[in-house]
This record gives C-alpha cells, sequence and structure tokens, in this order.
C-alpha cells in the first residue's frame, strides 16, 4: 500500500469508521458513511479490493492478528466488520485493549460457530430445524435414526454460499459428505434438511442505545446457494410479514446484536417460520435498501455502531428487485453490456470494482424499483441478463 | 499527500475519472462514479477537501498550470471539472494534448467570462437582462443612462455567491461599487437589475453522444446570494415548466455542454423568463437529485462525460425540499446537532467533511422527500435548524 501510516490524512475525531475486509459490503458502508461526514479506514488482507481504493487509509494485514487489528483500532473512533470469520478471540483483544468493536467479539463468538448460533437461537425460544452437535461419521448415522433424510452436514465455523455444506440423501452418501467437508478436520454439524417452499430474509439493525429498526421482510431466491433475486416487500401475507419480522428482531436480540444484521428464514409449506441463519452484518438480501428505502442498511449500520439514532426504514416506492451478478468465468472485473443496461429505464447498476471475476465470485448487482414486483423484475432481469463479467464475447 | 504517483493504485481502463477539483462537488460526483465501478482521482490545491479522502489518489497542484493538468489526465480516460474557474485556456493545452476533457475548454470559455457567457446566450436568441461591456467608471454612467436604476456591476470573472457582484442605485454609489470589486484590476461588465418574484434553475445532462436529460424545474430561494433553499419540483405552473425547460436546453446547447449543467432563471412579474447564469459543472440547485430522482445529476455526469447512457431524471416521490447547511463561524467542520437531526423522520445529511467551517461556507446539505413541498419543507427547515456549524454552544 502507498497510504503509510505515518502519513495518515487528517481525521475528524468521533467520526472515523475502521472496517475489518475491504469487499463490497465494506465499500458499500463506506460510501453511506462518507455521506454523513465520516473517514473510513480499512484492514484487509491485500493491497486490492472493493474498499480500498476509497478508504482514506487501507491497512493491509492479517484479520485473525490482534496486532493488526489494532493498529486499525487505533486510528479510529469504532471498528465494525464486513464479514462474520474474523476470530472472536482476536477481536475479543481489541476490546480488552480498550478499542471499541460492534458488533461486539461476544456477538461474533455466538454467530460465527453455526452449532452455537443454532444453540443460542433455540435457548431464546426460536424456531429452528433440529440440529445435532458430530464428531465422527459414525455419529451421523446415529442422528439419522431420529430425524427424516435427507440431512444437510454442516461446517461449524467459515462456511457461506452453500460453501461448506453437503446433503446427505441416505446413509451411503455420509462419506462422501464427510470427506467434501474435510470432516477429520473441520469440526461439523448436523441439521435436519428443511423442506421449504420459500426463503424470506430480513435486515434489522439494533443501535447502541438499543433502538431497533426492521427493514421489510424480503423474498430471496437462491441459484447453485448464492443469493440471486431479492424481492421487497416478500410476496407474502401481512401475518407471515408480522410473525417473520417478530422472529428475526427476537434472534437478533438473542445474539446482542450492534449494528445491522441479516435474518435468513424458510417458509414451510404449513406457514411456519423456520430461522436458517444469521449474518452479523450487513447483508446480499439488503442491498435494495440503498435505492429503495429511506435509509439503506448501510447507513443505519453506520449509524448503529456510531451511536447515532436511526433512519426510517421505509420503502419510498411500492417494490423492489434486486438481481446479484456473478462472475461467470475468469475474466475482467469489467462487465460487457454495460452501456445497455444503463440504457435501461431506471436500473441502478452497481459495479463491485473487483480486478478480477471469477465463477461464481459476486461481482456487482442490479436494483429497480417499481410500482409492482413483476414491473420491477422484468427490468432488472432484463439488465442482468446482458451484464456479463468473465464472459468470451 | 501520501499517495505517490509512482505507487498509485491499480484502476480499471475505461473507467478512470479525474476530477479537477476535490471540493463537495468533487465528492458527490466520486460517490456516484463509485458505485458505478468507476476509479475517480482528483487534483486539488490543497492535501486535504471533501474528495480527497475518498479520491483513490490526489493529485496537489495548481488547476491552471497546464503541467499538473496534463498530470492528472495521463492517469485517467476521462477529466472533468467541479468548478468554471480553470483557466480555459490551460485546458485547452490538456486537450492538444491528446487528453479527454468534459466539458471541453471552448463550452468553459463560453462560460467562465460571464460577459462572453451572455454574448453567446444572446446570440441564441435567448432571454437576458440587457447587460454591456464597460472599461471604465464613466462607461458606467453612459450605460445608466440607456438602463433603469439600479444596474449591476459584475466581474466577468470567478464571480460566484454574489461575490463580484455589486448593485448601484444612482450614479453615487458606482464608485463604491467600482473600487468594492476592485475595477481597475479585474474586468467587470454591467447588466440591468432584474426584478424577479421567484428564481427557478434546472440540472440540464448532456452525453458525449448528445443525447439529454432534463430534471425537474425547481424554485431556489437565495439568502446572501447563497443558494438556500432548493424546491422540487418547482411550484408554477406547467407551461412556465415547459418553457423553463426548453430556455435551458437551448443555453446548454449554446454552450456546447457535455455532463451536467446548471441553469439560473428568473421569474418575471409577467411570466417572463431570463437566464441569470450557467453553470457548466453539477449545481447546488440539483444536489436534491441523490434521493428524489432516479439517477442524480452526479451519476448523469459521470454517464455523460464517461460516454454513456443517461439515466432517468424521474423522481422517487411527488416532491424533495434541499436546505443548505453554512459555517456560522470559525470553527470545526463538524456540526452541533447532528444527533437531533438524523432522529427527525426522512432527513437526508449530508456533512462535506470540510475540515473548518467559516462563516458562509458551504458545509453540508439536508434533503427531504415528501408528498407535498411544505410537508418535505418543514421537516428539512427542522433538520437544519439544529445543525450548527462553528456556532458557539
Amino acid at each position: 500500500m502507498d497510504k503509510e501510516t505515518e502519513n495518515l490524512p487528517k481525521s475528524i475525531p468521533g467520526k472515523r469508521i475502521g472496517i475489518v475486509g475491504g469487499g463490497q459490503l465494506a465499500k458499500m458502508t463506506a460510501l453511506a458513511g462518507l455521506q454523513l461526514g465520516c473517514d473510513v479506514l480499512v484492514l484487509e488482507r491485500k493491497s486490492e479490493g472493493p474498499a480500498v481504493n476509497l478508504a482514506s487509509h487501507s491497512f493491509v494485514g492479517d484479520w485473525d492478528d490482534p496486532d493488526d487489528l489494532i493498529k486499525l483500532a487505533e486510528h479510529v473512533d469504532v471498528v465494525t466488520l464486513e464479514n462474520e470469520f474474523v476470530d472472536a478471540n482476536s477481536l475479543s483483544e481489541l476490546e480488552k485493549a480498550g478499542h471499541t468493536l460492534f458488533p461486539t467479539s461476544k456477538s461474533i463468538s455466538l454467530v460465527q460457530d453455526k452449532y452455537i448460533q443454532k444453540q443460542t437461537l433455540e435457548k431464546a425460544g426460536l424456531p429452528l430445524s433440529p440440529f445435532r452437535k458430530i464428531k465422527s461419521r459414525e455419529d451421523v448415522v446415529e442422528v439419522a435414526k431420529g430425524f427424516h433424510w435427507p440431512l444437510v452436514i454442516k461446517a461449524r465455523r467459515n462456511g457461506y454460499d452453500g460453501k461448506g455444506n453437503a446433503t446427505v440423501n441416505n446413509v451411503n452418501e455420509i462419506d462422501a459428505a464427510w470427506d467434501k467437508l474435510d470432516g477429520d478436520k473441520r469440526t461439523l454439524y448436523v441439521e435436519a434438511f428443511c423442506p421449504f417452499v420459500s426463503e424470506l430474509a430480513i435486515i434489522i439493525t439494533t443501535s447502541r442505545s438499543g433502538e431497533t429498526a426492521a427493514y421489510p421482510l424480503v423474498e430471496s431466491v437462491q441459484r447453485d446457494h448464492i443469493c440471486h433475486i431479492v424481492r421487497a416487500p416478500a410476496p407474502v401475507s401481512a401475518e407471515i410479514t408480522a410473525r417473520a419480522t417478530d422472529i428475526a428482531k427476537r434472534a437478533v436480540t438473542a445474539i446482542g446484536a450492534i449494528g445491522s444484521f441479516g435474518v435468513e428464514m424458510f417458509l414451510m409449506e404449513d406457514d411456519q417460520i423456520i430461522i436458517n441463519e444469521l449474518a452479523p452484518r450487513v447483508h446480499n438480501s439488503g442491498h435494495y435498501t440503498i435505492e429503495a428505502c429511506v435509509c439503506s442498511q448501510f447507513e443505519n449500520h453506520v449509524r448503529a455502531v456510531m451511536g447515532w439514532p436511526l433512519g426510517s426504514t421505509n420503502m419510498v416506492r411500492p417494490a423492489a428487485v434486486m438481481i446479484n451478478l456473478l462472475g461467470q468465468s475468469h475474466g475482467s472485473g469489467q462487465p460487457t453490456g454495460f452501456n445497455e443496461a444503463l440504457a435501461m429505464p431506471g436500473v441502478h447498476v452497481h459495479i463491485y470494482g473487483k480486478e478480477l471475476s471469477m465463477p461464481g465470485r459476486k461481482m456487482g448487482h442490479v436494483t429497480v424499483l417499481g410500482e409492482t414486483l413483476s414491473e420491477a423484475e422484468q427490468i432488472a432481469q432484463a439488465a442482468a441478463n446482458v451484464l456479463k463479467f468473465g464472459a468470451s464475447e
């Protein structure tokens, strides 16, 4: 990095945010913070990344090294995270050294190990799919006797976008799943497969003073385990919306959340709602809020962790649809079809500015607002269809 | 500056914008460009300023020095401006060296000398208040014989926010005005005072391909010659809106505009519309477009100068009101009343991040959307009332 610590630009005490991670979530958080007059500094493993180019200073270092975390913390008022993988013990060193971190290391410790997350939510009386701790392949067989097939074996840590999960349909598939998930080295747990009819998600922001702001409930459609389309508001009954919102609020309360958290839920055929998992950070299912809500999940995250009052989560138009733009293959971080997409009426194009595209990598997203979901989705889909990353011409 | 040229971060060819100037207009342009995946570099006279902290690289240099301009241009695909004061001859050197500049030096030369600007608009048949070239105090007396009192004596260059203007009510006031404007050293001209009933403004974006996007016509209320309140859309008849929009489009065409331009107009008692002046850049009267329009004046400026299709200028809500936040006295660039303002429903608070407040300095703005102008203005005014820069507690 060319931005040396000793030459750090003048920052404004009380408005300096340090973000651990320099990806697109950090970038969108930074853009919201900058508008409010904040200085944004990031800690990233590499000297490039979506948020690195616009941070007033970027530290290159190891997220899990307390020394690197403290180096960031020393230059800011509040440290926050763009992912849940930073080791909670390292984060607690930062707090012990007197620095301010939100969400807290305690919250992160309750979320980053998915088994502990489920236990915490279960204790709070929240609806979950049955889950069990396992230590061996044999444990899976035992658990299967109490559950129905299929089962889902999951890594307790560092799983995301379907990575770290394996579905097993019968006892013969356990070995392959165990090997795929590297079960001899990683700690795994088992969940009963949840035969949902749709996936719901919601962003709940909790401020340092305990103020809570709930965003509209959305429907989230996954493709290959990665968020593909988000429809806001979710096309479900008012009763389901109210119940899901209540469940999500209780879930973030159980975790002691501060900041914007994403809560993923399953809607079952009998209208039962099951919590899938929590993200202790701004979340892909809330990107639509940048244009669709008075105050975005990113601005409210900044407000929450800085200790400022939260903004309105009301939508400015009746409907919004977001579609993720994933890399198709290895290639440029700049899409083809850019001009064509910009020419479509009302398309908000977000390009994260990653140097390289890779298959399945999140490269950007589009959001369209409208009177109805179908109107918005038609345009968003047309834009997403022409924007290609790494595709051969 | 700690960001050395030799260590410039990797930039994406085809998406690198260089902005001459690092103030709030550059900052808001940069925020729009970053969302589209652009890299933004700035040239500023100091190593600090609202856009400096978020630029991927900031060059410190002299706007009017062709070498400094070319240094910026060498690292970007397109150079643009946040003010009209950069010497058009220096800018033309940049073009002669093969760099891409929008708006062009030709456009800037037609705008930055207000007398030439008026001549250009007059030639295009556009409605103006009578104006005359002057060389001496005696010329003012001569001009007065043909006009009515009062007259306005104006500096031909470098005037803004009322600086460089003096109103003279009779022949006895000429000497004081001449001295105030430093008429022996600066080139001045005279305009007939325009007894308007209200001030109107509009942003027109023109792309490199000639596509034009007109924003809603707004009413702009000045206080001490500085934009104070902007009401969108202007509460005038559809006929006046159509006529003003047409006049503004013809005005930017006469200048050969590329990018977002602000056109300030006077509405007279007899509904006549007179052009006050043009700004060859994003404009204070268009700040409301960030939240109120599908595509803001800043995003459309980026699209225009990069040669991309323009976005929709439609409003997402029926009404929007913007109020400028000016420094009250010397002091901190951070306002008091920040938490109180953020707690007000639907207030969008923009703090530019200037280090110091000075009396009359533009430190930020607030925007509120609503069903009606009066609803939005009430909240915006309440927020502006509590946000104080440099005020003693």
